[in-house]
């Protein structure tokens, strides 16, 4: 690559990032000519991703995009030893098969976004399962107590005379490990990771490698614009929400956040949102541009089929509010083997008592697929798995086979 | 035992003892009627071991004349670690055939002291080696970074600015942690020792054992009468000291040290001890109290033979001052197999030029063996190995074959 080249590179994985430390080291390595390692570390506990955290998981793409290769870490091994120190009754250790389960849930969310052919999936408890107390130690002399504390919020809690307990200090050392194991060139967290990432790049410096580069990404604002994306918040956007439902979600974005979002979660490039920025300036209503952003997100995870028909409904949403969790499982077999309209699979779940009130219900336009309103001319295939609902009260999770 | 010969061993035992906790403890141990076990932790590294070490060791002997058994702990395991911090260039880790040595070393100076047929000499790395990095976790899991933070010397050097590596918080949970693998009952400490001793309480209960009792042993002043006995000060007795030299050293004890030192190094009764203070009270000699410990002494480390000639021959004793390091080993064969006249011997050895010259200097009264001075009718025995000078210059290592 020329030099220009690199500035072009430069520039697009930088986008949205909170710091590079450094960014010399990162221009220097993108000129190595050889795809570089990129490491992002998740948490073992069960998954359950919202865009928030999709911030992270497209700068991942965007290496591999450019060739590089992810490493995807479960961070496995302090999970499966849990609160040594007793306190956290709602957090016992997790077995084997739960970090199993838990990788295979993270897989199918995050492949809607990272190439599985460039991520390398690894669990931390490879490595750290083989290392002993005595290693443990040595990994312990590396940094002193008195930095440690300064790390924010344990320098937050031990002022404030909150209990640290010891094991709290060898986790950052664990995960500053990992690189050293992975032969990390960059790491990729949150704001909230600084120091955590930092501690990797002396660890490698220590073990005799180069110091990965450190890249921190923001944290997103949720759909109120005020506090960050978050599930207990109830202002999220999560990746499994149905088409409909997260249609909608964005349309509901205040205009303050549309550029944020845009840089944040949009694939398009920095000149095309230069572009829409200067249409809205000039007067194109904002709430075009928020549903290119819906569209480009809802395929993202739903395909184009769905994310359009999210589209052409979104007039005729009603607020189905959340999903009630552990909706029934009903299964409605196509006897020919073929698609169904939707009048029979709403008679065969029962959620008419027969023919005639499906017509009623479909006329009256109250009848939804995974959120999106549909009409009497919609099939559902053999196969298929929909949240079908006939008005406000009757709801069920449809298998046709 | 009743009560009141519990209480009788319980004097004994808290004798010269600077802390008991929990004392009840102590008293309802010894009378369930079984050994208890008595652990004590020693350095690995090379074991020099003067009467300030003593101090303690008296102490587990005492135990065992009540029938409980020593567990002498050599903590191995951190030793082997080293210094992770890279900070310690003199302090390089040991190896295994180093620690069986230093093993052997300990074994060939306690065992002057303590009886062999009750004491376990075990090394921490027999279970430590079997711990991993998640074990060492959940050990630090159980105490928290202010607590430790309390300990004296870490609450001086972090208040300081001086650097405290995180290893240093797992150093005292191993220690403690023996003595949950120990099943300890009660363990023996310096006073520097109580905040590590206390560890092992905390662990022990955790574990779901009873916490062992800690007894914590005075530091014992070196001859200055002052600062503690120890080597690097030159105030020391050593327990490899030759006998004219260990007997003249205890002579030149500070009369204001006397009764300190029979408290804690003398295994008389505390009823002979109170006969001995009164006999001086009313006026005896203190030096005839000295010669009595410096012959108990001597005897406990050299036999009584050595003991009484040191005693016979203190008067004439020129100051040999510190035997030299690295003294020349000579062997010296007896043709005949029988003992050797030290005339021959010193021939032999190459200390005098020939028969007159042994004759001169044994005239001159300048011959000494292990630091006591001998007379032409001395004999040396074949296997005896012994420190010959003749003179102040002339001076081997005699080994008579």
């Amino acid at each position: 690559m020329t030099n220009s080249d690199i500035d072009g590179v430069l520039a697009e994985l930088t986008r949205g990032v909170e710091e590079v430390i450094p960014v010399e080291a990162l221009r220097a390595r993108l000129s190595l000519g050889r795809p570089l390692r990129i490491k992002a570390g998740f948490d073992p506990t069960a998954p359950d991703l919202h865009l928030g955290h999709t911030v992270l998981i497209n700068k991942l793409r965007q290496f591999q995009q450019f060739g590089h290769q992810v490493v995807f870490l479960i961070g496995d091994f302090t999970g499966m030893i849990g609160d040594p120190t007793g306190k956290s009754a709602t957090r016992p250790p997790l077995t084997r098969e739960d970090v199993i389960r838990n990788a295979q849930s993270y897989r199918e969310q995050v492949f809607k976004i990272l190439d599985p052919a460039k991520t390398e999936v690894r669990f931390n408890s490879e490595w750290m399962d083989k290392i002993d107390a005595a290693g443990m130690i040595r990994l312990a002399g590396q940094y002193t107590v008195a930095r440690m504390l300064e790390r924010d919020d344990f320098s937050k809690r031990y002022a404030n005379e909150q209990s640290i307990s010891i094991h709290e200090f060898l986790y950052p050392l664990v995960q500053g490990y990992d690189s050293v194991a992975l032969q990390a060139d960059v790491e990729l967290g949150g704001t909230d990771q600084k120091f955590n990432l930092l501690m990797g790049r002396m660890l490698q410096k220590n073990a005799g490698q180069e110091p990965q580069v450190i890249m921190t990404m923001p944290i997103l604002e949720g759909l109120d614009g005020v506090q960050k994306m978050s599930k207990s918040l109830g202002n999220y956007i999560g990746v499994s929400d149905l088409p409909g439902e997260m249609y909608g979600k964005l349309l509901s974005l205040p205009d303050g956040l549309i550029w944020r979002y845009f840089d944040l979660l949009s694939f398009r490039s920095l000149s095309e949102i230069e572009a829409l920025k200067r249409d809205v300036e000039s007067g194109r209503n904002p709430q075009e541009v928020k549903q290119l952003l819906a569209e480009e997100i809802v395929t993202r995870f739903h395909g184009a089929e769905l994310a359009s028909r999210a589209h052409n409904s979104a007039g005729n949403q009603v607020g189905l509010g959340e999903i009630p969790e552990n909706l029934p499982d009903v299964d409605v077999v196509s006897e020919a083997g073929g698609a169904l309209p939707i009048a029979t699979v709403l008679r065969l779940a029962g959620l008419v008592k027969n023919g005639a009130a499906a017509k009623d219900v479909l006329a009256r336009g109250v009848v939804y697929v995974d959120a999106v309103a549909v009409g009497a001319d919609y099939m559902m295939r053999v196969g298929q798995v929909g949240v079908v609902q006939a008005g406000k009260k009757k709801i069920a999770r449809v298998i046709v086979k």
